[in-house]
């Protein structure tokens, strides 16, 4: 079934200013003006990575984790993050630098991350993270990891500097409690993507148990 | 079913440095000096919204449509997004600011920036929004909105300057397939968060349509 909608007019950017202090190595601090369909004129502040080249930043793997007589599990990293001073439940993922397909940059991270070796399956389109705060975009993969092959025996991760994680495997089924479970334990944050993503796993499942309002 | 894994050690911040241009108005740059668990030290480069006074930095819902004898829709805005320079399909969404509860913001901006008035059911915890980047978090609200109410007869959407937007009814069924052909037909983006969900409920879809790796 295909939508239609009708496009409204777009406002229009007059300008960019950068913002940046000096001392910055890693994000910019820009400033656009733009004027509304009216003829408004206002500014809006945004932030982008300087590693910033093409559409999108990164990429963010959801990757599942498959062996004989056990049930699905996605590979998830507690991952401490400094902004927040506190270990965030995500998806393994990366930047993606000059000369990297999305692809590539899929594989390594997971292998990097997660010890783990996985078989890509698709990738979506660039998707914004905070698209009022910054043009910061990330594709989302999905990937098979066999948990039986010679590679997946003994999986370890190999992390950066400014990278501290630990490896979970979460079975699929009931994700998100699994998730908040977590969370209220040991005062961790779950990524907005990933609890999303649980929250349509739920939401699927309260529809398929109340035929009612199977629609 | 409880799920138990054993912390390791977080790294610790040993200072923040703020490097906002004094032209800032919304955003801060802060820079944090962290030392890993090996004594490693390094740089963390990040962004916070001046509005942020707690844990949170704003809300997003989940907002489903109830009609008789018709399948439940999503409501989602197609929102003029100046970073990105584009229309990104996103969920109502609103920033908290000082004495307002979640509760209230969720049902105000669904009020503001669709026309409907909903029922609020549930609320998530906090949930960062890109944690390499900056210490931005939002809770998703999950509401209900009756079409037949005689509030919703007529609901016309309240931009504030800044907000080009346009409001769009998307059957739940098929959600993600749907955000992806208004992606291809009309060059709009679709918010990480949003399309997690809609990847969540194709996710269940698959697993109950092959029950052969259905747990």
């Amino acid at each position: 079934m295909s939508f239609s909608v009708s496009a409204v007019a777009a406002p229009q950017v007059l300008g960019c200013e950068d913002h940046s202090p000096t001392t910055a190595k890693w994000l910019k601090l820009l400033v656009l003006k733009c004027k509304d369909e009216s003829g408004r004129e206002y500014n809006w502040e945004y932030v982008e990575r300087v590693t910033k080249y093409r559409e999108t930043d990164g990429v963010a793997v959801f990757a599942r984790v498959v062996a004989k007589d056990q049930p699905d599990r996605l590979l998830v990293i507690a991952q401490w993050r400094a902004p927040l001073d506190t270990f965030v439940l995500e998806l393994p993922a990366g930047i993606i630098e000059k000369g990297e397909t999305i692809e590539q940059v899929a594989v390594r991270e997971l292998q990097e991350e997660t010890g783990y070796t996985g078989v890509l399956e698709s990738v979506t389109p660039e998707a914004p993270n905070d698209q009022g705060l910054t043009n910061s975009c990330l594709n989302f993969g999905f990937a098979t990891v066999d948990a039986a092959a010679p590679e997946n025996a003994n999986p370890q991760p190999s992390p950066e500097l400014g990278e501290t994680l630990q490896v979970l495997l979460l079975p699929i089924k009931g994700l998100a409690g699994t998730l908040l479970q977590l969370k209220a334990q040991h005062s961790w944050a779950i990524d907005s993507r990933l609890l999303a993503f649980a929250l349509g796993l739920d939401y699927a499942a309260s529809i398929s148990s109340n035929p009612a309002s199977s629609n």
